[in-house]
């Protein structure tokens, strides 16, 4: 890493232009490459799905596809998902199997469900928010955009929490919600969060636990998307358990907890799972009986089977990461070579999940999404981890490193880094010239 | 069949008292039986899960799990269905695939989510109804009881429409749709209706068609639930198809089609689809893509690998046909050999689907379900195939022959005329007493 650079801010005009055209020579080179690789989204690559392939084995017609309270699997039944689906669900979510509820292949649906049930029909007999004027959404940010997809497709104001190392500004959150019944809720990635790859801090559960919202329908939606999907086999992020830590500061019902085994088996063929207060879990069964008889239970038994158990599943997460490892270092190693020391562009180095979140110098973002794309490389547009997809500084962008074979992901992280450097140069310049 | 039998309101206070005490001793043998038999719901029985076994071994770990279009099936997209999961549907559903969306595993959410949409979003562009003072839906009946009981849920106003062999009374529907703004949908079962069995005439579909609703987003929920469900090789029930009258008749947008593989294959293991011209499925789409990333695509090769195609569909529901057919005509066989001639029962015959409905003297249905459940067999309760539970003359059961095995459907059947007979005479001799 070479720390001994002169910051581009310190450089002469004539300095940065000569800069300029040399990097802009190296970009011809790579447009010259006619590369088309997508790093837009957290999907994960072809290896990691060849690890999952046993899931296709563990049942045959062989099989026998009762579960182990006797229901035959193969037909209608069992609403909130079969036990061993509910046992395993919950002690990845560290949970009693009593609070979980099994759904479909998608927690994002279930919590779009949530959302939409709480506008027809309130949250435990309150009134439905397609009744109220406003109804309001804190949104820590830079987030999921999908997350933020949902609330404003139901027009629900959203406002911008910022986010820190140790999760998103408390202070401001519990002044907000303590005032204000109109805020209904707060979505939240606890765990190696998307973008940044953040964990919430002991002090931050807690004070999510204590909240004291004005609305007695707020809830947090608790999206623990990656709850044991760690880069490191040792050195690995912990949170405290959100719905234990509001039992005990008397707020049983304050959280709804997701996660789903999307980015442990197959995406879009995983079992989803919700974990709440038995409260709000009777709030959930009230609707789910009206919208369906059950979810696939020869799904949850697959699942269930082909990890056995939470070692099971904490050992083929192992598996994930020495794919995924060698991704996040490449990329971090490249970043450091090539941007180190010339103060145009910081980024988080997580242990886990599958984001990593860079900050470009203000107003540059969008640019430097725009010249890599010219280039053949596709990052999630700029601003989408925005509420409104509007970043307020035009300086967030998040890399997905998971997908693209690691070579290609190399030429990736590298030509990013020149799109960084030339963006940044034209806007100092451009800056200096006003 | 004993048609030389005597009426019961022809017999005697004595002759129906001697007949009673008989009865009783009869139904008390049958208690002693002790039997557990569930005939309330309408479930493939073992034999029929069987059949499809084969589902298991289609996919195994050296399988090639990408799709005709190139798509790794086991990774995150594909919004709408993978192009062969359509194709099948398509077949099956009697239209184009490009009118076709793949969902998840249950036809009753995608109703569900089609009502819940309306309320918070509307119908393309309409009032949401939940800012409207009074939604109201018109509802065939006896009708599918988990149906009505997603409009009750929603708070919605339903409205009986007696049914015919022919379909549903369209003279009351014409006139009611055309005067009413604020009713915005009616529930169909168009073949082999839940409970009866009927399939709605040419002409019944085709006024269905030319409805002219004063309602802009009235929408005919067209659940085609049991579409391919024959119990005879050849003597099958045609209907006409009802999107392709719509587009005749100039209302293309008239109709919500539904369907779904749940009692083809693995019932809450199957396909769901809608079909619907392609300004509903915008419309649609424009909501799912906020609610999931895609269904589970693994599943929709599975069954398009499975059925091959709607030839391999047609030739399994024959397998289907050959467990329900002995089933249905046994139920049909005891019941005019008991009450053939007494006057107190009718019931339907149908050729294909799930259930025969029976209808009981005036003010007897509960208590024969009743009494059924006394001596160990449990029936779909009185009630359920009308709105708000309530069976005006209470007279209506559903019977679902499915479930059982033959022999033991064979004594429920007998046990069932056998409460039949004694509620009859009870309320015979109750009315004389008046």
């Amino acid at each position: 890493m070479e720390t001994s650079r002169k910051p581009y801010s310190e450089m002469s005009d004539s300095e940065l232009s000569q800069e300029l055209e040399a990097l802009r020579k190296d970009y011809h080179n790579y447009q010259a490459m006619d590369m088309n690789l997508d790093m837009s989204r957290g999907k994960p690559c072809r290896e990691q799905l060849d690890i999952s392939m046993g899931m296709m084995d563990v049942l045959n017609s062989s099989s026998d596809l009762v579960c182990e309270d006797g229901t035959d699997c193969r037909n209608y039944g069992v609403l909130t998902g079969i036990d061993e689906a509910r046992e395993l669900m919950s002690d990845m979510m560290e949970n009693n199997p009593d609070n979980i509820i099994i759904f479909g292949n998608s927690s994002l649906n279930v919590m779009y469900d949530c959302i939409s049930r709480s506008f027809t029909h309130g949250v435990m007999g309150s009134t439905p928010w397609c009744k109220l004027d406003k109804v309001k959404w804190l949104c820590p940010v830079p987030g999921y955009d999908r997350h933020f997809a949902i609330t404003e497709y139901f027009g629900i104001e959203m406002i911008n929490i910022p986010m820190t190392p140790e999760g998103p500004d408390m202070d401001m959150i519990e002044q907000l919600v303590s005032e204000d019944e109109s805020i209904k809720g707060i979505w939240c990635c606890p765990k190696y969060s998307n973008p940044q790859g953040y964990s919430y801090s002991d002090r931050t559960v807690s004070r999510f636990a204590h909240l004291k919202p004005a609305a007695t329908d707020f809830r947090i939606y608790w999206d623990n998307a990656y709850t044991i999907h760690h880069l490191y086999e040792t050195d690995q992020d912990y949170i405290v358990e959100i719905l234990a830590e509001c039992k005990k500061a008397g707020n049983p019902d304050l959280v709804y907890k997701f996660a789903s085994t999307s980015k442990v088996a197959f995406p879009g063929s995983g079992i989803a799972a919700m974990a709440a207060s038995l409260n709000n879990l009777e709030d959930v069964k009230k609707q789910m009986k009206f919208q369906t008889i059950g979810h696939d239970k020869v799904n949850q038994l697959r699942t269930t089977r082909f990890f056995k158990n939470i070692h099971g599943m904490v050992e083929h997460m192992k598996k994930h990461a020495a794919i995924l490892r060698p991704k996040f270092e490449s990329v971090e190693t490249i970043f450091s070579e090539n941007l180190d020391g010339l103060g145009i562009g910081e980024w988080t180095v997580p242990k886990g999940g599958y984001f990593i979140s860079f900050e470009t110098l203000p107003g540059c973002a969008k640019k430097v999404v725009a010249y890599c794309k010219k280039a053949g490389v596709t990052l999630t547009a700029a601003g989408s981890a925005f509420p409104y997809h509007l970043d307020p500084a035009d300086t967030n962008i998040r890399i997905a490193p998971s997908f693209p074979p690691l070579e290609e992901l190399k030429t990736a992280a590298k030509l990013f880094t020149l799109c960084v450097k030339i963006v940044s140069i034209e806007k100092i310049l451009e800056d200096r010239s006003k």
